[in-house]
């Protein structure tokens, strides 16, 4: 958005129908005044808990020549950094597991800003490339991404503020959660204000959160509304 | 619905992102005040073209002593013919073509009624089983079925009228056109009204119809004031 970045995760977590457990999925690092990073991850847990653990360990030792996550000179870098170290990990269990690479991967979406650079926000792939948000694709979604995004396409404004955003990407998640078993709450915000350099408001959101109740009972109701509204056929 | 059956089905077909054409995914058979069917289908081009062109064929052909689709006693006596067709065709690709049984796969919707029954809709899988449909689960989606899932959830009620539910359910293609390019306008449609035994309305709808348009340029701005009237956060 025009004034900063919003993100939010969900924190459920399955191996199978069977087995679902909650956890967060959103990881961010600070240096204040000097950078605030959000990584939020979508897939196997076990590539993308990794991928942060070994991100921490190396941003810890300093006698590496590489530099870490906290020394690299921009958001592109560390992009790169972290899109390797995905892809090293994946490619890891590909060699020696099971033959099946799919079941590893994993998609994560970074976004933050750091000093003498604007807000930038990519997405990762588990191939270890990834691409950059633009005015034209301003937002990015991972994990079970559809049915969450016909209101993301139509009511997305860059100029949203704080509340309308986090209230849009709750009607979004609350799509999902109707429909896929394996996308629950409680969900994980952060958001960002440009320019600030320091961790914005986060927060989390039960699923008995009574702001949250409210929103997603008010939804059919609106959308009822909303298609009565239209011009008759 | 309450009071009939409403199908809508698109029209765009591809052999990858640079072969597509226009083809009617809609067969209705109707005996006048006997039975009125109307079979949708999404997969494999081929398969379901053979599948139609099976059940026409047989239901000519007098002498068979299997019921055709056209003296079936009973909606779920011709959801089986149907399924067992369909069952047939994948097979067959599948025991000479190549080895991917995948790539022939297709799922239908059948839905009508005959005298002494009530409507009926059924979800027939490729595998050659089938659903019905329930109070419950009052409708059904095949094909890309997550972008415009949502607002069916939440928009959907058994007392819609005609009119109101092809409005519903262009609003539900137009969020998937604007995601997947292997859905494309022009719309069929057909409003079955229970216990009439004859075929009610029918239709297309073209992309540049000026409803459709209306339909979808005044939906954004439905949603965002949608979204405005909820409850703050």
């Amino acid at each position: 958005m025009s004034d900063g970045l919003v993100f939010m995760s969900d924190t459920r977590t399955n191996a199978g129908l069977d087995n679902i457990s909650t956890f967060k999925k959103m990881k961010i690092w600070e240096k204040p005044h000097d950078r605030v990073m959000t990584l939020m991850s979508a897939g196997n847990l076990a590539t993308t808990q990794a991928v942060i653990g070994l991100l921490e360990e190396r941003s810890k030792s300093s006698k590496k020549k590489t530099p870490s996550i906290l020394t690299a000179s921009s958001m592109f870098q560390v992009a790169q950094i972290i899109a390797d170290t995905l892809q090293e990990i994946i490619q890891k269990r590909a060699n020696i597991g099971p033959n099946s690479e799919e079941s590893f991967k994993a998609t994560m979406i970074l976004g933050g800003q750091m000093t003498q650079e604007p807000s930038r926000l990519f997405l990762i792939y588990p191939e270890g490339n990834f691409i950059e948000a633009s005015k034209d694709s301003p937002f990015f979604q991972i994990g079970e991404v559809k049915y969450g995004r016909p209101i993301l396409v139509r009511a997305y404004h860059p100029d949203l503020g704080f509340k309308a955003a986090i209230k849009l990407l709750l009607v979004s998640f609350d799509s999902t959660l109707k429909a896929n078993l394996t996308v629950g709450a409680p969900f994980d915000f952060h958001y960002y204000e440009s320019d600030t350099l320091i961790t914005g408001h986060t927060g989390r959101i039960k699923h008995d959160d009574p702001r949250f109740m409210a929103i997603s009972a008010s939804w059919s109701d609106a959308l009822k509304k909303a298609l009565n509204s239209l011009p008759e056929f």
